[in-house]
Formats: structure tokens, C-alpha cells, sequence
């Protein structure tokens, strides 16, 4: 069929055209078909905009971008019984071969077959009607905005490493990194029983962002050491909990100094090379370490989360454009304006 | 040596007066002692007033009242490093045998030799000095007052619950019980990462006082059902969590009604006869079951979240009594004014 | 379409005979077909030809009976790329809506959508071909025969129970109950990190069986006590672990006394009644309690433990009987002989 | 007090003679005095030998060698109830602060003020009679000999690390090293649950002694890849679990070619350098990566397998040597005879 849609032609070159794409836009059986409302941009669709590949992912045909989404339901499937015509609804992006083995044992995510949204070759969701498993489509709480629910995508990485890092009751955590992911598990951190968590980077307009959420303890590496400030906050203990967020290969050794015996890191970040690790330094800790991909089981929790008021994300939208300065959108995102966190594209 | 002390003498007695009691005021190695600055009466305290036992914990002798207590260290033994005299804390009330089993395993508060304060035939500490372990004592942060560092002990068991109940981001929980525990389980279970708590009663009074805190929706059973509660706000998906302090045969049933397929429960009320179990609702829906005792390890958790300022326990604070009228104050307590959820003795 | 098949007619009476069911015996996108090899005949398959129903689960029409059988592929649908024509497989009887939600959080068996051969209207596989779902169906090692293979499905279930009790090396296990599945459950526990497995039940022909497997101690409680045995086992610490596979209210009060502080409990036999629950003695050790229904993501697994000779289950299967003496092998087994483990039928 | 002993008197220097060393042998409360039987020489005892250091414990007076010893009870003191005189024991030696935070939180192995035997300063057990805490001596089963008894040390590192790496029944597991600790390891994870354990080394006679145990799968790597041996064991899934004990950097990259997705890593070796870790290739599998310390908890299990005959250690002892030939038992150790696994001393 074709669509009109925001078309990554190749390095430096987006357009907004009509394409041809595999699929229909009639859902079949457990599908609805979605009317796209808010589509934010995200540092992937940025990297590929400029950069054309990020590690084996390469595009080599147009491609359609955009994975952030959320709309309102305008046709619905048989078997689609939570669903229905006019639902607001936000949609996850990765579809995964249903009766796979990590599929039935719950990790979706870590399906080799999954189909993403905008990662080559799978086509995004930058156009004004998608269809999607009506699995994988979450109704929006009558709380959360449109652009809100663009904004689940993000925070659902987030609220997945807060997941993965088992948090207690009153854990101290550490943040490394204060991009739109380190916010986002900021956030998730905090909503999800942290007593405090210490946001470490190197750049003040994003701390100076994050520092106003109740909570959060803002580090500035070019003048504070992060050990310090986590065993001033901490009595000397070290942090219970490490999230690392900023893909810096020094962030590694400050983890194994800060956290604490029996404390665990979450890896969110994608360094370019491999790491130096001081193997003897966490086993003498006995600290546990967890990479996280995406994400898995947690849309509608952090819409719960979201509709609660626990989490308020509006501050982070910094700029809207309609569907049809969508390049002007991505040049904007592109300049990565150091107070810019997200961008977002309205239909 | 003799102390001055609120002394529950039987059944309806209590006086304050001297009393001959073992032990000095001398701190040893690992030991501080502290001058009381404010306790809290507990259920447990007015029950042995109004009762004389507590299933198989027997008032035989003249026993000193109180466990809920705050103050200020006036003399720190040898090896103690984290305190100093002068500093303002809160006290864990059982002293386990360090040695033991459950100790080194990390449920120390199962020892079956822990000396629990005001569990007969151990005194507890409504007395203007005590010594006690500098492991189980806890500076309060700057931003608690002696009066909520008296509240650390009831919400410590609530933390403790959340912790045992291994609560994920956005979970929905039933609280069955909005007694002072069940409150407590509220608060802390919406600090620890909750999206919202569904508390359950039939006391009016208290689900007022409960519902008034950001995430709480009160359920008031004398008119409305626990499980259409729970199916509207779930979505008709179930509670992924449920926590017992009611002590009410009825909330087993609901449980197993209103508990999502996979989800647990914690149990913290202790009815008073053995409670009918639907097993085969259980099994079919995999809910998993744990009862807890007190707590262990969650005491600087506890100061974590209420130093933090995500939990608010000034409110529940109902009145304040001098030492010197500590009679009247369990006057008070025991008269079980709807209203009341804590009355508290100062120094 | 038409089969040959073991049909339950009604109370008391089965046939092999044509009937006509839905489908065909062509494999889809997904699926392959087996003809069968062996069929172990399972209580609940007795229990419906005597009584009719289990539970809610009612024989309204003739039924086709069996659940627990392996066989060859003989025919290989589009999509399948770990089994081709000729391997020798065994099923996995339950077949769960692949995009629930159930199935997605990784607990495909607590899917109410879920359809299980030979629970009413599901017919079972007593016929000599069925197509099934290939994520469904499982290579046999090659020391695994089909009359073994046939077996995965009850020893499944104590492999599920064993992964659900969490076992740590070198626990000290109860299993109350030495029937079918008492006896699966002793020995999986065994292969799965149990040092001791402490099996009571009254029958003594079944413990007289049971008691031959190294590291199991059998109690005959018509003679002693359990919580004897398990002090005299554990040096009065008590058991790590308690499976309740008997259904007798008597072990419910069994496992709180003879589980240790911090234990955990899986209950899989399924009593008549609502069973009375010592709550307040559950809690004071904090005892965790979970249920479990049939089986999930375990059965490589359990291939797995077979293949490699840590369990022979070979000494149970008691008698075998031809497709054709069908009815005679039911006859055999509702008869209850008590050194009879498992009846089976082969092809 | 003056006692004889093994004294290293620095490197290269090892002499049986008196020396003065602090403490009685009178025990105290809560202590027990074990008359020694048999002493294991450890890797590291032979390293301080040789080196006279193992990263920052250095030998800097005469100390005393020896930590894996089992004996007899020849006195009790008072608080004492599980020992009596007479009682055949193996010993844990490390000694934590039984009150410190660590302690209390079930890791007192983490407990940085641990004292642990022949780590300098602190002396070791090679001395015909030791004062021990009641608390971390054990009772050896019947069917455990003395020499077994003190193999319990290292057995009780494999025993934790299986307990760290959460075995779920039927795993199929790899042991990097083939070392004393990767057999203890193996041994530990096969009785722990695993189907399977595929152990790689590259000294042939280490893995010509393991490959006799039932359940192992030994790789030479100077001749197969380690990739390949997991593919075809596991039908190309890759392993569930990943022990790590050989210390080589190049485990590191094998263990994210063949660890399956969510799959788990536990680090046991010692690494000299930091190792370059490929984070990203962590993430896209959610692989988790534990590292352990000695042991915590786990030293009455280790008995239970020991004593159960699940594991069976005795063909591991290359040789004994009494007590007045200690000099030569450690010369020998020191040759490092590649046939030789755990040389030790009897008194």
C-alpha cells in the first residue's frame, strides 16, 4: 500500500512523501488499526538520520522513522475484546514472533525474530494511521495526554531497569547519565521506591533540568566526584542500586567504588568499545550486574504509573511540530539544543 | 538498678513509678545509651493493658511498657562508630543473639531468642533513659522530629511488608485493614512503588483519614464490594498485590477473588482462629502467600523514605501526652477513638 | 473429521471408536503432526471416567480422553525449524492464547483461555495422530524412550513444583503425599538441589516404592510422627522445603510445624475442602506459600534432567496395554491396584 | 600463648616450630576448642608461600598457614547447646563482627572487619588445637571422613556460587577452569539441579579427572571451541548458566558468545587485570553477572550434599602427609603436578 510518511532517504536526508510499504491498514484477527496522534523523536531516529546505521543495523532502503507514538483506535480486529473504536490508546513498537520460546518465558524482548518500528528494515510509525497487535496497544489513562502517551516509549526503558534493579524499599540510586534515558530511569527510580537518587554528567542544562524533581540529587562531574557526594548522601555505605545511563567507560569504575556490598548496576548505556572491568573489585562486593534491552511486561504499568501523577513528564517536552514540519522537527532534534529533551511531531 | 517507669502491674493497671529492673546504664562495647524523647503506644501495649496477654505472651510480673520510641544518645560505648552523644535516633526495639542462625542468614527478627521491648517478660523503654545496641540504633534524619522518629517502629513493619511483598513499578495493592498497620502498609506500599493502594475497611472514620493521602482510593465495605472496587480500577485484570492487616476471615476470601493470576500476598493481621483457605483458588491462580513477623533490615529504609519526604506521618499523630501523665495517655489509646490513630508519650 | 479414538461417554463407560472432532490432521504455519507412540493414563483421566467432572469441569459430551503421550512427527507445517519428520517428540498438553497477557508475562499455563487435551470440551489425544502446536512439542533425548517420554508430562509437574520452590543446594525437603505426582515431585526436588527428600504418606505399597530412590526417607505416618522424623533429619532445624501433594488437611498443620523460620511451601494437591490455615503460626516464621497449576516453560527442562539420568522413572510404569485393549487398560487403572505408579498405551 | 604450627616466615620459607600467638585455648562463651585432624593446603596458601602476598594481604610477620580443617570438640563453652566434646567437626574460617550491617543483612562474608584464617594478619589452623566460635563449627555426617570433612572449605565456594547462580531445575551449565575451584563448582552445580555441566580448560589432565564425573562434558580448548560444544549440547540455544573460575580473560568474551538469553553468569576467578568487557553484547541477551566472595550460609548445606553421597570428593585428595611433614606436604603442593588436586596434612 502506500502511505504518506516521514522517509529516511539515506545520511542527512528526511522527507515527507508518499511510499510504498508492505501490510494494509484493515486489521485481522487480535489487531486495531490506530490513527497516529503525537510521535516523539528519539536518539535512535537522530542517529540514524545522521549516521545511517547504529552497530549492525543499517539502512539500506528508505525507511519510514518514528517508534514513539500514541493515537486513537479507528478500527478493531476480531478477538479484540479491551479495545474498541475511539480508545485513546499508546503503542509498543516491538512485535515479537508470538510462540517463540523467549517469548513464552516472558522476555518478548530478547526475541531474535522481534519487529521493531523504525529499526532496518522494519518500517516506523511516522504516518496517520498504523496497525498494530491489539497486545501491544494500551489504552491511555483519561490523565495522560496525547503527547504523554508519545512520551510511555522512553519511560518504559526506564520503568524496565527500575524493574530489573529489584529495588528496595528506600534504596539511595545512582544515575549515571542525565540524557532523556537517564531522566527517564531517574524518574522510574524515584516512582518506584527509591528514597533519593543521585544523577551524575557532565552537562549542567540537563542536571539543572532533572535537579528540579523532588528526589534527585544532581552531580556535576566537572566539579564534584561522584564518590564523594554517594558517601555523603549515604553515611559511607555506597549506593544500594547503580543505573548507568551514559555509555562513558569511567562511569564503570565509579560503580564499583560507590555501590555498596551486595548492591546491584543496571547497564542501559551502550558504550562504543568494550569496557575495562575490575573483575576482583566486584566480586570482593559481590555486586550484580544486568544489561537491559528495551523492554518487556511494563507498558501498563507505566501507565500506571503515569495516569497516577507519580511521574510528570510534560517539563521534558521542549518542542512540537505538526506532521508537516516533520523535517524541520528532526533538524531541530538533530542540533540537540543542550536544554532540548524531547521533540515531539503532532497530528 | 531502679528506674522510673510506666509499669503495666496487671489486668486495667498501669502506673508510673519506680521500678527495680536488670541491667545499668552503663554502655558496654556496641552499646549507647539514650535519653528517651518521645513513644508511641502501640496496639500491642494497650492490649496487654486491657488484657493481660497476647496469645502465649503472658503479663506474669510487673512488666515496663513501650517499644515505639525516639531520643538522644548521652553516653556511646567502646567499638561504636557511627554514633556520637549528642546524636538523635530512633531504636529497633528486638535485640536478637547476634550468633545465631537466623541472624547470620539475615532474618534476625526470627530468632526465637530476640528480647523484644514490652514483650513479657523483656521491659520496654517508657523510662527516660535506656542502653541499648549501637547496630540497632539509628540517627534520625534532620528533617524528622523525635515525635516521627517515634513512628519509625509501626512503619518499619509496613516497609518491611512492601519489601516482602517484592512490589513492581506501577503494581495496584489492596491494603485489607485501615488500622494504624494498614495505614502504615499504604504509605509505605505507595512509596515503594505502587501505583495505587486500595485500602479496604468497615470503619469510616479511619478510611477518611487514609484517603486523603495522594493514591489511596478507600473502599468502605459497608458499601461497596472489594472485587467491583478492583475490577474497575484494574482494568478487570486483578490486584498484583494484596496485603493482609486486618486480621479478618472474610478479607482470605477476597483475596483470592480480587489477587491477579501470579500475584501475592502479604500477611501482617494475625486473626485470632485458624482462617479457612480456598486452596484450589489459590493454586489456579499461582498466588503466592507470605506471612511476616515484625521486620528485619529495614529500619534506615524506613528513615530513608520518611527523611525523603514521600511519606507524611505528622498527620496521623493524634495527641501528645507528658511522661508524667503517660496514664492518661493510655487512657486515651485505649478508649479507640475512631479518629485517633496514634497517641504518643513525651520527654 | 473423523478418528479412531478413547471416547468417555459418560460415567463409567469408555469406548474406542470413531467420533467426529474439529480440524484436520494437516499441520498449519506452527504446527506439526505426530502420530502417537505412548500414553500414560493420568488420576484426572480416571477421575473423569468415574465421577464425571472435576471440579467445574464437566463431561457434557463424549470426550476423547488422554493427555500424556509422545510419538513421531510425520508431517512438518510452514514456519517449524527445530523438528522435522521422523523425530521422536513428546507434547505439551495445554495450548494458551500466544498473545494473552499471560503469555507474554512468561505464565502461559494460568491463561483462562488455555486448552488443555482432555479437560471438558477438550478432547485428548488417545487417537493414533494429532497436530500440535511445534512450540509445543519437544525432541526425546535419545535415551529417553516413548514410554518415558510419555512421562514428562506428570514428572513436569514435579519439575515446575521443584523450580517454584525456589530450592537452594542442599535443602532438606518434605513431600506429603507419595502418590503419582508425590513421587514426580521427590524426584525432581532430588535433582534439583534437595540433599534429603522426607516423603510421608499413609499407603505403604506407594512408600515401599518411593523409598528405593537414594536420598529419599519414607514415613509411614500410620507409624510416626512427621515432625519426628524431620528433627531427627535436620538436627531440629526443620525442612527448608514442603510440598503438599496429598490434599489431606493434616498437612497443612504438618507444614507449619515442621518447616523451619523463613521456609517455603508449594502446595500441588488440591483438597475437596476449604482447609483451616494457622495463620499467626505461618507468620511468626514467615513461611511463603505458593500454588501451582500444571506447568510452564519447564519441559526442556525436565528432558533435560531425563536424558541425562539424574531421574528413571522407568521402575513406575507399572503395565502397558495396546491401542486396541484400551478399555482394559482404564479398567486396570481406576482399579487402584496399590503398587501400581502408571498405567500406559502404546501404538 | 605459644603453640606449634606451620609458620610462612616469608616467601619461600615455610618452617614447623613454636610460636607466640595471641588468644587462649580456653573457650569462652559461645566458643568451642576443635583438636584438628585434617588441614587441606589451599591455592592461595601455596601463593603467600610463594609470593608472600595476594593483592593488598601481605605477609608482612611469621603467620600461620592453613584454613580447610575438620577435628574434634575436646571443650564447650557456655552458651553452646549443637556441640558437645567428642563431636567430629569442620570449621568455617572466617570470623565476621556478628553485629555489623553486613552481618545483620545475611552477607557477613562481605563484612569488611571478617577475620579469616592464614589471610594476613591473621593466623591460620596448621596447630593441633584451634578456638573457634560454636557458630561457624559444624558436625560432620557420619558418612563424612575427616579428610572429606576438610574438603568442606572449598567444596562450600562451589556450593555458594551454584546457590548465587539461582539453578533452575534442568539447566544446562558451563564451568570456565578446571581448577580445584571450577571442580568444586561442577560438582556443586550438578548436585544443584543442572542436567548438564560442560567444563573447558586447556590442562588435559585437570579435565581427564573431571570428565569421570556423570554429568560433565569436558572441552580441551587447545582443541574444540567452546561455542561449538555449547551449540550442539543445548540444540543451538546456548547455556543457561556460565561459571566462571579460570581468571583468563578470554572466558569473558566466550561467556557472551554461549550464554542464552536472560541467562546468568557467576564470577568466581580472580582475574590479574581488568577485563575488556563487551557490554552491548551483554545487553541485547539481558545477561545477568554476579560476583562472589567466599561463601555465606551455605556451609551446612555443603555437608548435607557432602554426607548425602551426591557429591563425592574423596578421588580429589592426591595425597596426605602427617602433621611433622608439613614442610614437605607444601613442597609438593607447590610443584603444581598436574594430576595433583588437593594435597593435605593429618594430625
Amino acid at each position: 500500500m502506500k502511505i504518506k510518511a516521514v522517509v529516511l532517504e539515506g545520511i542527512d536526508e528526511i522527507r515527507l512523501r508518499d511510499i510504498e510499504v508492505p501490510g494494509t491498514l484493515e486489521p485481522v484477527a487480535g489487531e486495531v488499526r490506530v490513527a497516529i496522534k503525537a510521535v516523539g523523536i528519539c536518539g535512535s531516529d537522530v542517529h540514524y538520520y545522521k549516521h545511517g546505521r547504529i552497530g549492525d543495523f543499517i539502512v539500506n532502503e528508505p525507511m519510514v522513522l518514528g517508534h514513539e507514538a500514541s493515537g486513537v483506535v479507528t478500527a478493531v480486529g476480531a478477538k479484540v475484546s479491551h479495545l474498541k473504536v475511539g480508545d485513546r490508546v499508546c503503542m509498543e513498537p516491538g512485535i515479537p514472533d508470538f510462540g517463540s520460546r523467549q517469548t513464552l518465558e516472558g522476555h518478548y524482548n530478547l526475541d531474535p525474530a522481534v519487529r521493531f518500528w523504525a529499526t532496518p528494515p522494519i518500517h516506523g510509525c511516522l504516518t496517520p494511521e498504523v496497525v498494530h497487535p491489539a497486545a501491544l496497544t494500551y489504552k491511555l489513562p483519561d490523565s495522560v495526554s496525547f503527547a504523554e502517551g508519545a512520551m510511555v516509549e522512553p519511560l518504559a526503558i526506564g520503568v524496565y531497569a527500575a524493574a530489573k534493579g529489584a529495588i528496595r524499599p528506600g534504596d539511595i540510586a545512582v544515575v549515571a547519565g542525565a540524557g532523556t534515558i537517564g531522566m527517564m530511569v531517574a524518574f522510574a527510580a524515584l516512582a518506584s521506591g527509591c528514597a533519593e537518587v543521585i544523577v551524575s554528567d557532565v552537562a549542567r542544562a540537563k542536571l539543572d533540568i532533572i535537579a528540579k524533581v523532588p528526589g534527585v540529587v544532581a552531580v556535576d562531574l566537572t566539579k564534584e566526584k561522584l564518590a564523594d557526594v554517594v558517601a555523603a548522601r549515604t553515611a559511607g555505605k555506597g549506593a544500594d542500586l547503580f543505573f548507568e545511563a551514559s555509555g562513558s567507560p569511567k562511569a564503570f569504575d565509579d560503580m564499583l567504588e560507590v555501590v555498596t556490598q551486595g548492591g546491584r548496576v543496571v547497564l542501559v548505556g551502550m558504550p562504543q568499545d568494550r569496557v575495562p572491568l575490575d573483575v576482583v573489585a566486584l566480586e570482593v562486593k559481590e555486586i550484580s550486574l544486568t544489561g537491559i534491552f528495551r523492554y518487556a511486561n511494563v507498558w501498563d504499568r507505566t501507565l500506571a504509573l503515569l495516569g497516577s501523577g507519580k511521574i510528570d513528564l510534560k517539563p521534558l517536552i521542549s518542542a512540537s511540530y505538526p506532521f508537516d514540519k516533520s523535517v524541520e522537527a528532526f533538524e531541530r532534534a538533530a542540533r540537540q539544543n543542550p536544554s532540548d529533551v524531547k521533540v515531539q511531531i503532532t497530528f
